[in-house]
């Protein structure tokens, strides 16, 4: 089934509703679960009701709202844990052969995860507010998880079987912010801004054969200004599969009902013939081949569009469109 | 007025109370706000009724229930945002230096943050459950304060009214899994396990001169064991202030309401004198006093006792008190 929580201004979390298979029609299920995180936190009790109401949707053709992919927030508009990888190491070396750092050994035994902003999530389209246009603005374009609650310490096979959802997300990057940042030896904070997430989570069931090994087998489609960036398949060359992220998170902690897990930037081992899910990548890549970068980072006005594509091009969780928007403090 | 969360299997946030001056009565406010997420997102409409009813279980020393810091849970059990500081540059200067890292620059101009996990956040008397004794555990001990929604790009001025709560911290660290975490460069996340909380949180307006310039004019006082580590003061030698910290942190992102933010180990320039909040500075003073480190990191059984207490000694925020266990996955 595939999940979404529209936005209301009686609600932080939005009202959750189950979406259709085609992200045409959409049934409000306040009765099962007011939000996704009740749902998350209750899982066992609401999982089977949502599938009824998800099933009986797509039986009925005629049934449910028109779902508008305008009006929908985040699936989950505020988390508790949103956690990032850095799963695919063909982009975690391009991005630190961008910024002049190196590649820590460690990268290819274990995975790198960064602690990310979670209370204030974006909608697929919300605007991306900048204060400056000189910050390095970029897309990076990412497969993410959403758990049940995972106690501290599970095996690469428990963690399996706690991934509920499966999402898309715009990790809004500021490169030019984050180069000094990373220098401070705590991660990133100010170069990280409001992440954006795609209209609708699916569970594991509904994706079938595209979810084999806790990765997702669909091409992320990655555009700014009607422009195609790239479309690498999220399954190939990732180095560290979902369970492999979440177990190695567990190691010193549990994991709450609705965190949030990212892959990182998804990054294919061969961008000259599929491309590049952000900027800086691309820019790298002209580097190296022209001696300087070309392509600019985002300004004020650009459209970014992310979307993830099964075999027949149908799109998966609906699209992340969002517009840069200028912010003026109050 | 203090507020806590008392413990409850049927919430996962615990029951706000309202808790006397001296820490020894409480009273439910469910009628006014049944969590103090919930508080902290109708502060306008809450705090008066809160106030009141706080007025009242002081002035009549027969009210309430008889409050025990044992079954209260974190203020907030669980957060959509917990970023600490490191405001202390002692601190910051003496634990690099254990570390064999370089002091960077920029952290005398503007404030260090790093997003923590706020999912899973322990109370006063959790236990500290790790599932190795050799991975360096350490206490940090840190003042907090915790925000209603916080706009981007606030100045000082205005970030310092939107402090609605001060608190007292256990930021629990892995000496020894940081070093390599933090040389893969996105800083912290297994070297930070769940972070503990004392028993209430009070507003500033409670702590009368105590809360000045943003800051908390109190004594930090740590033990393990039993033995005292130190009790500097948590308003000398802080080089940024709450207000400055909040809106370093808003430069790129709004915070929302129920933002923890953290000072960063307390720290004096005299630890000779007044000693330290953490263990990892006195293992470095010991180095550098006597060529090698000597008091050990806590392992199975240890108890840390970190305690704020005003000029009469009274504590202001009840003790934390965690003993440390050995956790066995399921």
């Amino acid at each position: 089934m595939k999940l979404a929580s529209i936005k209301t201004p009686t609600s932080r979390d939005g009202v959750l509703v189950v979406v259709s298979q085609d992200l045409s029609r959409y049934a409000v299920v306040s009765d099962i679960a007011p939000t996704l995180q009740y749902a998350l936190e209750h899982w066992s009790r609401c999982e089977p009701l949502l599938q009824a109401t998800s099933a009986a949707l797509n039986a009925d053709t005629n049934s449910g709202e028109a779902f508008s992919a305008q009006h929908a927030a985040a699936p989950l508009p505020r988390a508790y844990q949103w956690c990032d990888g850095s799963a695919y190491l063909s982009h975690a070396e391009l991005v630190r052969k961008a910024r002049g750092a190196e590649m820590p050994a460690m990268l290819y035994h274990e995975p790198l995860l960064y602690q990310g902003g979670s209370d204030d999530l974006s909608g697929p389209h919300d605007p991306i507010y900048i204060a400056a246009d000189d910050w390095g603005l970029d897309l990076e374009a990412e497969i993410a998880v959403i758990t049940d609650d995972v106690p501290m310490g599970v095996s690469v096979e428990q963690a399996h079987a706690h991934i509920k959802l499966v999402t898309l997300v715009n990790d809004v990057s500021l490169r030019l912010i984050m180069k000094p940042e990373l220098t401070k030896g705590f991660g990133f904070y100010q170069s990280k801004p409001s992440t954006a997430f795609a209209p609708v989570a699916v569970t594991p069931d509904e994706l079938a054969d595209l979810w084999r090994n806790s990765a997702l087998d669909a091409s992320v489609v990655s555009h700014v200004n009607g422009q195609k960036l790239g479309a690498p398949n999220a399954a190939t060359d990732l180095n560290f599969n979902f369970a492999q992220i979440i177990a190695h998170a567990t190691k010193t902690r549990n994991l709450k009902a609705g965190t949030i897990i990212g892959s990182g930037t998804v990054s294919n081992r061969n961008p000259e013939q599929v491309g590049s899910s952000c900027l800086q990548e691309i820019r790298m890549l002209e580097t190296i081949a022209t001696g300087e970068a070309i392509t600019p980072f985002m300004t004020y006005g650009d459209v970014v569009r992310i979307e993830a594509l099964d075999a027949n091009g149908d799109s998966i969780f609906g699209a992340i469109e969002q517009t840069v928007e200028a912010y003026a403090p109050a």
